[in-house]
């Protein structure tokens, strides 16, 4: 299974349940080809007209990789992939592929629910896994904009519901490099300007929160709640979809709100990162409280992404780095995902002892920390 | 030719001719070293004392890949390979060196010309190939405010004359890179603005454009031509010459204006892309107008460029990618540009069928689809 | 000892003694295994519970590499090497280790100077080599506003000791990247703007100087002394401690400054670079003053380290790039900085003479210019 020889001890580290320590649900609807299309890119439109998203790397990994979980020739063609997924049902194909990922636990940001996705426990049911919540920040803050009535309310009702969720969760998690980007003023904003901004956001709360302030006020309300709980707090930064300014994703850009956290103890963990990765390494490498995975990086770059995991371990320390599958609508993101993991670390591994840097023992041993063990440490699992 | 071994339909697929979609005249003077040097650096000065810009990546891979085919053995010293070069004559080094980078059609960036350059319909009669032209935005922005006399002059002449000229052309192209960086406001200007803008600027009109608000203007004014025509709009982004802030010419400060353009269909094409052409391929991949090349990358990382290439090919989309040579000056700087466009794309494809990832039947479409396919579908050739 | 089979000049080109033209000093005294630890990471902290700064890039190199120079076996466990390290003491480990470097000439930075770290003349004793001295200009304002008491007093005083430092320096240096970063206004602050800043700095002048316009004229000062001198001016850029905003320690930034030293013709030295180091690249292949190493980066990246050295090599002109180790604290980095050096640029040259892009000729002399000759020629050795 993987694509380089490795000794046994390695062999057996990186073939180890996983923890999945950043994932979403995948449907359990039957989608037609156009929904499908559309969950394997992060682009929110049909390609365009004579192209697939099928001709993309990830498109090619499916039906290179995928294809055989579902008893098909590997490199099946879009149309004969779609029928034998149409053929044997959604169900059957999340068990298949969610199984054939190799994870022990999914923590699952349950901030895109919907009742076409599984939820935590039913990814958990049908991977053979156990299953926990990741707390999303922005949703917690738009069901409270919803309910509450003024200022004093929102901040309470706010303060009250994440530290009700998060009493149920392993983590939480922030998008505000969707929202804001991630150069917000790294300072907790003042009582009096936070009450202004709820005031106007309260006129019309159905919007998305983009306001800078709340967007911070939401932050260190949720560090205030981590700390309590110990509980680690997630950034997506880097790659993502056309909502986001990608420069203004850089994680380097919030190195002030990471060095005020850093007395606090809350742990930062950046998800993502590319292109950016190095410069999530170099925060993981410098500040003792930030950790990092390439997740939706691996899953998207495909049979490119042995070079971004081999990029990441340049300088991350092996007690920082993790491994997530980022896997949302689709549970081909979710093997995917895992499988690049896997053999992208086994081919740095290969390196490594190819070149006398590393012996096996120690290889064995960052694979079992980056593939479960950090996570375990840091989720407390 | 090729640096590895590839099957049959793969090999075809690379030597068959490309579309060079941006690149400029090459001079039909014979040059002296000191011009020839020049002519071969992004730098506007001669090398420091005691060195030589032959003494780069590309200066090694003129005296390994041109010297042959001006009949001197691999790696014949600077000196004797400008004395063949002179003996040859620059019209037979011309021939001989477009020629040999097997293009099919050069679409031409007049933008730059002069009596010493080769014209389009020139480069095209030299390399045995059809020429068309690409017409540069910020040079007919220069005309037209040499001639107008007044504000509204300005911009009604302006939309003709991109309009006259965009007729008899296959795309339009922007340097706003280079003028005021990509992070500039990607709102249409008021009219007001314009003409406040346009007024300052006729009154010193042979100054090179700076201001934003007409540059903003200029590239509105070619979108409005562009959705008209059905062309697409070049945007030279990345490495380029010591006139360019390279921080600011990065394409993901551009994400809001290719924002806006999404639903106007104008394709955006992303020029050069180095050392952000990772930003590039998300762009690419995230938005369905988008398109990318790393065309003067390759031919100055040279010996390097292979894992430029491969980092392109990690996210890009297989119909959102490209060939360009960007030759200018220089022949060597075509022949160069294709061949390690042909070296690099066969090392990842080589790379692709050993890991087992892509089969040689999409291997050999994905070649076709980049080396010429996309730019025929994009430009509709 | 390279990692790959090399003709043997090119071999012996590699393995010729190096100019380490950038360096500091490392510590005499014997280190608790605390006081390691902090001497192998950029961080400031040890590593969080459970883990250590061992189970990084550097500390796996440490054991693989610096092991065997103290006699013990390849991977020892940290704390076996520690042992051996107390047990032959610290003069002995210097000297192992500065000498195993095999450096010629070390170019020491002595702003950190303190009774525990060796001076530049001890550098060059332990490690069979001469030495001269870099001058940090922000030690010398340190000192200066510690000592002036008026404005002019400190102006005048600023460019005196900076001359009379200069006279017995080989070249000077800026930690601008950590006091305001590199973004800074490139043009000269005014006199008026200079003394009322001095005004503000020494009513408080123990603070460590963040002041952009005090900034900007200890670098303008330094540029007036350097041009008369003839000497080169060094920028740490990139990778460093958490003090930095990595952000904006990109080279890429400093264009305009670098731009208009360029009439001035004073070197501009950029260090590290790392995750920029392409951007720096860049900026050596198209300022004709522009000078490029990795040094810090190799070391940290150590077994990833070829890909950095790799990158650097895809743009940078031959005479452009030079050898630091960077290293500090602990002769350990100086010994991982030279190896890493020599084993990337040996990979490299092997990659070009395996792909017939470069002749052994030229792969020699690459490894002189790079490895001592340009240092030899901007320093004037």
């Amino acid at each position: 299974m993987l694509p380089v020889d490795l000794p046994d001890a390695v062999r057996e580290a990186l073939q180890a349940p996983l923890v999945d320590h950043h994932c979403h649900g995948v449907r359990r609807d039957e989608l037609s080809r156009a929904q499908f299309e559309l969950l394997i890119t992060e682009g929110s439109t049909p390609a365009p007209p004579g192209t697939t998203h099928f001709d993309t790397p990830v498109g090619a990994a499916i039906r290179r990789w995928c294809a055989p979980v579902l008893d098909l020739e590997p490199h099946a063609p879009p149309a004969v992939y779609l029928a034998r997924r149409a053929e044997l049902g959604a169900g059957e194909v999340n068990r298949r592929l969610l199984e054939a990922a190799g994870i022990v636990a999914f923590l699952v940001d349950t901030g895109l629910e919907s009742p076409e996705l599984l939820s935590a426990a039913e990814m958990g049911r049908h991977g053979g896994a156990a299953a926990d919540e990741i707390v999303r920040l922005e949703q917690i803050e738009q069901d409270v904009s919803e309910t509450a009535h003024i200022a004093v309310d929102y901040m309470d009702s706010l303060a009250e519901e994440l530290a009700a969720r998060a009493a149920r969760a392993v983590g939480l998690k922030s998008i505000v490099a969707y929202r804001c980007g991630l150069d917000f003023d790294p300072a907790r904003p003042s009582r009096g300007s936070v009450i202004a901004a709820a005031n106007r956001r309260l006129s019309d709360p159905k919007q998305r929160l983009t306001d800078p302030i709340l967007l911070r006020h939401l932050l260190w309300t949720a560090v205030d709640v981590a700390r309590e709980r110990g509980l680690p707090l997630q950034f997506h930064t880097g790659y993502g979809d056309p909502d986001l300014d990608l420069d203004r994703a850089d994680p380097a850009l919030m190195t002030g709100f990471i060095r005020s956290l850093q007395p606090i103890g809350v742990p930062v963990i950046l998800l993502h990162c590319y292109p950016y990765h190095r410069q999530a390494a170099y925060l993981a490498a410098v500040f003792p409280h930030v950790y990092v995975d390439v997740g939706l990086a691996l899953t998207y770059t495909a049979a490119g992404s042995a070079r971004v995991m081999a990029e990441l371990l340049e300088l991350v320390p092996f007690h920082k780095q993790m491994f997530s599958s980022d896997c949302y609508g689709v549970a081909e993101t979710c093997h995917l995902g895992a499988l690049y993991f896997r053999h992208g670390l086994a081919r740095t591994l290969r390196a490594r002892l190819d070149d006398g840097e590393w012996n096996p023992t120690d290889c064995a041993r960052i694979a079992h920390m980056i593939g479960s063990g950090n996570a375990r440490r840091v989720y407390r699992l």
